[in-house]
């Protein structure tokens, strides 16, 4: 079968589309016969991750298609399913932390960039009927982060006030999108004028320059809730935003991983700091009922051919794009 | 009436013991003639923060004593009540921060280092019958921060590993008591030998030096939940000591305000960080009844006649004491 496989080289160099084996199910295993996949973030810094000396990987964490095999006592997974992939590997409860052996798919288990893909039963789910096969190819990880960080670890409630620092990536604009739906007032930040505007479009309630001055841009109206996936260079001016008792939520660092942090000004404020990643399987189960009770779909750049992934890495790599970038197989 | 008052000067310099006007209560005031009262970190910092243009102020935010007046209205209170004094003004219920117009007794408003002083009948309580008037007189501003940074924010429950660096303080010394009551067990550090033995008495199940290995003294061991009251010089260190989805509860900073955060750690990590201060009438109410169900007494380490005042806040600003300083009044 086809592939986009790392090999080699760190970097995009070390990428190809090969042919690869197609692997059989073992016990508790399902194979897909994928439709469409999905980008993320996460499949640059695989790129880095998977060393020289470690045998080829199938890149990608996202994808949706067909169940075309099953492995022996698999239940409630049946031939001809269709299905989206949750790339979360030996995480089942919502809990504080992963478990041991948490890993993501696509690294070091081969992943969706490819034909099939052989995983466990428990991570496919059927796929929400308002999706189309492109929206549900790049759903799950972006997803899946955001409901994490936005209700499990935010507890987002209706007629809260939330702040999105850097509203560009799949899945701020799932934030945005969890948010307006669960009632939420919602403020976006972006140094992409273009960006605000569809922010805008998509139903925030104010979209400003990153680069700007917030307090003002908020008429200083203080939030209950900032979900900071940009870092060092909005950090700060993200806590200033907070109300007292207020919520960081943060899972991302694009911008740099050290910040300075006042201890004495946060424990005055009686702030609170959430590190989030990606979820569980029960959270997973949530997201998708949460999406298909709202009828979310996800916003889609833009869709290539799987032979085009470098075009398709270099646009997320510049930050280029607003909400997913997927892949017909 | 004779009282510790501040005035002109910033710092010890302008204090001094006068005499001041013995006040009469209002509506839904009582007045309490103070047998002991209790010195807190608190102490020293209002003497820089209280103006040289502003009135004279009587220090002091704990106390015990019996009610001696009770102004219109007041119910629940009688004249000849042996009462502690919860310092916490103007926040009554246990919410995730305090109410605007929120204030510590003993700045803007008159405190407990004198013969009388006139509260809000809410802001007293029956005084603990095992507790002595040296012990009630030094309990609330202490306990009452500990109960909350533990319990309220740290959701501190039996069989969880808890670390409290910095054993010296007297809220650390009731975050000791309150943590083994609650059947945690509890590591603390000090840079003091003598201190560190002492923790051990009181029940510490560790008790090693602030500026060792804290991986190697622990065995490698992570825990669930910091409590983090000394700042910059331990803060990291007590973040690489947390298991993943762990808590830091943070309320102090006397080793400095302000630390390098890598939020890439912190968020693979799923790790919590709380910022806290006093707590609520809610929760000194529960702390009353934790500490009287546990019989647990606070740790004294001086009581000075009132007039010692300056030799009790030099203790206190060197760092000397292990457990709670206090005055006879």
């Amino acid at each position: 079968m086809k592939a986009v496989v790392h090999v080699g080289q760190a970097g995009m160099e070390g990428l190809s589309v090969r042919e690869m084996e197609v692997l059989q199910p073992k016990a508790g295993e399902v194979r897909v016969k994928l439709k469409t996949a999905g980008l993320n973030h996460r499949d640059l810094f695989v790129l880095v991750r998977h060393k020289p000396t470690d045998p080829p990987l199938i890149i990608g964490s996202d994808g949706a298609g067909v169940v075309d095999a099953v492995g022996e006592g698999v239940t409630g997974v049946l031939v001809g399913d269709e299905v989206v992939i949750n790339p979360s590997l030996g995480w089942l409860e919502k809990t504080d932390a992963p478990p041991e052996g948490f890993e993501i798919l696509g690294l070091p288990f081969h992943g969706t960039f490819a034909e099939q893909v052989v995983i466990s039963a428990v991570n496919v789910a059927p796929k929400p009927e308002h999706l189309s096969w492109e929206e549900a190819g790049v759903l799950s990880l972006a997803a899946l982060t955001a409901y994490r960080a936005l209700f499990t670890q935010g507890q987002l409630r209706e007629g809260m006030k939330v702040l999105i620092p850097g509203i560009g990536s799949g899945v701020a604009t799932f934030l945005l999108q969890f948010a307006k739906a669960a009632g939420a007032a919602v403020y976006v930040t972006s140094r992409s004028a273009e960006k605000c505007q569809k922010a805008l479009e998509l139903g925030a309630d104010k979209a400003f320059d990153s680069n700007g001055d917030w307090e003002q841009e908020l008429g200083g109206e203080k939030v209950d809730l900032v979900i900071e996936c940009v870092g060092a260079a909005t950090f700060n001016k993200s806590l200033k935003q907070l109300r007292p008792g207020g919520t960081v939520v943060t899972f991302g660092a694009s911008a740099g991983d050290v910040v300075e942090l006042n201890l004495r000004d946060f424990f005055y404020g009686q702030f609170r700091l959430f590190g989030t990643t990606m979820g569980s399987g029960e959270e997973y189960k949530e997201m998708l009922d949460f999406i298909t009770k709202h009828q979310i779909k996800p916003v889609i750049d833009s869709i290539y051919p799987l032979e085009q992934y470098k075009e398709a890495l270099n646009r997320m790599e510049n930050a280029q794009q607003l909400g997913k970038i997927g892949f017909y197989i």
